[in-house]
């Protein structure tokens, strides 16, 4: 049985997406279990293997057919003009270089907007080839979104990119790693925003996607847990302006009508003590740092993001770009490996 | 050298308040370092302890002088018109006998306006004994704010109740244990609430109190890490209002100013990451839930409740009443003996 063909969007050129990248060609973890093509560019990845020091002469699995520039990487590289051809036979890592920037005009660990658009162009790359079935998945490195915002892209974040190229009409972001899964109604929006962009219909949404993802992951029916917004839950009333009673509960109940195993709305504070974690496959959150602060918490640099209700399949790392440690091969690939082998997992 | 003397509130009587400070008043740990008196009723006390089974047969240190109603509670009992006169010779664990209410009404485990004006009565007799100078401290058992208000007593919680009744000025809440330490800018109000909340002046002020009580428990001047209110603190203004820069960083500079060691607004889910929590002596929170979520999944049940600012030393236990165990000996004592410990510690 083929192996599932996973598209792995290098990320901004400036940051720790390339070094990791790289790396992860070579894990035997990643590559029993699937074959990763990097969607970035072949003059980042080699500058940032001499600069760190990786090692470029190992057995070249680079086939004369497909161009000559990736001599000093034992991987094989497909140009853009050779992708629509040479895809079906990637069976190996490989590298697709869509030369999306002037490799030598990068500065590492410095915000740019030449590399925020070349970090787009990877995701639109890898997002295109996804919707045709030429990977069976999209694993994404991290980007700077500041970097995006001056290359005029202005979406909050690869969530939001996914949702608007795929053309889903609803979607949610889900952390997840072996401590803890949650779920997200709001992700990247200000503070103040969250309350007004809470209504019953997109809690029983997220409730029904996060049950889904589960059930698929599991291969049981999930118990799942939604947090309420305000603290203690409201508290029957006395915090807050009732969202738990006029949005919450609503949208739990309707959830349950629909034979889905939730409960809630749980005080955020208590909704993750240990003894509930083991119980609860999902928390489904109000906000973003809801369910983040305890997953980095327990879990920083494991923890994958996977993005529910797409058309194709998405994970991501659960870490920024690290433009302080940015090409100097200090950056872990945990979140990395996890996310390819959630990716592998949900394409098999 | 005179052990100090803690007043300690049994809290609501239908919760698990009774029977751990029952059983606490026989725990080594906590009569080694202070001498605990309950401020509750003993009629409840004997109530619970045939409830629970625990042993009411011990030496009895009950002097004959103080009434004769404890001859079951191997403690000694003071009545409210005795206290003026007794309270000096308080050299051993005892309960002030309060009467604040019908031991045989209490329905454990319900929310009772009467066993919410009992609770209430605890406290204002605590903070009296306290600012006269009676006892060292006050240690609070968990009150619950449904019963508490059903009784029209209108304080949001026990921070504010001796915010209140100490005349303090300003005043803030902080949760400690060995894995993490939070103060908060904000406590109980609905999530909404919040921005509304927050000023320079508050932030600047939460991270003085804070300073103090960390050089006073650590005995050195200690770290302070301030966190963002929006997600990724707020991503240089992507996200939110820009709370950020408009009032979280100016009270870090102006409290820079004042020579404290304080860094931030830092990506709130970052924050608590576990190397940041070995360097960092306290986190300076926005809202409940920033800090609680993290404290409860790390620290369940062993954290303590300190209220900064007061002019009396105030701990307390960081549960709740759980009436869904209330009066059936399941309860653990630990956070209650770390607050007592905490209480000892800042009174010696």
């Amino acid at each position: 049985m083929a192996l599932p063909r996973i598209a792995v969007t290098m990320g901004d050129p400036a940051g720790i997406g390339p070094e990791i990248c790289l790396r992860m060609l070579a894990e035997p973890s990643v590559i029993d279990r699937c074959v990763p093509v990097i969607f970035g560019d072949v003059g980042v990845l080699k500058r940032v293997a001499q600069t760190v020091g990786l090692p470029l002469e190992a057995v070249a699995h680079t086939s004369p057919t497909f161009g000559g520039d990736s001599a000093q990487l034992p991987y094989r590289t497909i140009r853009a003009d050779e992708w629509s051809s040479a895809w079906i036979s990637i069976n190996e890592p490989a590298i697709f270089d869509l030369r999306a920037i002037d490799a030598d005009a990068v500065q590492p660990g410095t915000v740019d907007q030449a590399s925020g658009l070349a970090s787009y162009r990877y995701i639109e790359a890898a997002i295109a080839a996804a919707l045709a079935g030429e990977v069976d998945a999209v694993c994404t490195g991290p980007i700077n979104k500041a970097a995006l915002n001056a290359a005029g892209v202005h979406y909050a974040g690869h969530t939001e990119i996914f949702t608007a190229r795929t053309a889903a009409d609803r979607a949610c972001m889900m952390l997840t790693c072996d401590e803890l899964t949650c779920s997200f109604v709001t992700t990247h929006v200000g503070y103040r925003d969250v309350p007004g962009l809470l209504n019953v219909e997109r809690v029983r949404e997220v409730i029904e996607l996060s049950h889904d993802a589960m059930m698929r992951l599991r291969g049981w029916p999930p118990s799942l847990i939604v947090c309420g917004l305000n603290p203690h839950a409201g508290e029957n009333g006395l915090f807050g302006n009732q969202e738990e009673e006029r949005i919450i509960l609503p949208a739990i109940k309707a959830a349950r009508q629909q034979g889905i195993n939730v409960e809630g709305p749980l005080p955020p504070d208590t909704a993750f003590l240990p003894a509930r974690r083991r119980d609860t496959d999902c928390f489904v959150c109000m906000y973003h740092d809801q369910g983040h602060i305890p997953l980095k918490a327990l879990a920083f640099d494991v923890a994958v993001n996977i993005t529910l209700g797409l058309p194709i399949i998405r994970t991501s790392v659960d870490h920024g770009t690290a433009l302080d440690i940015a090409w100097q091969g200090k950056a872990k690939m945990t979140s990395l490996i996890e996310a390819m082998s959630l990716a592998a997992r949900l394409a098999s």
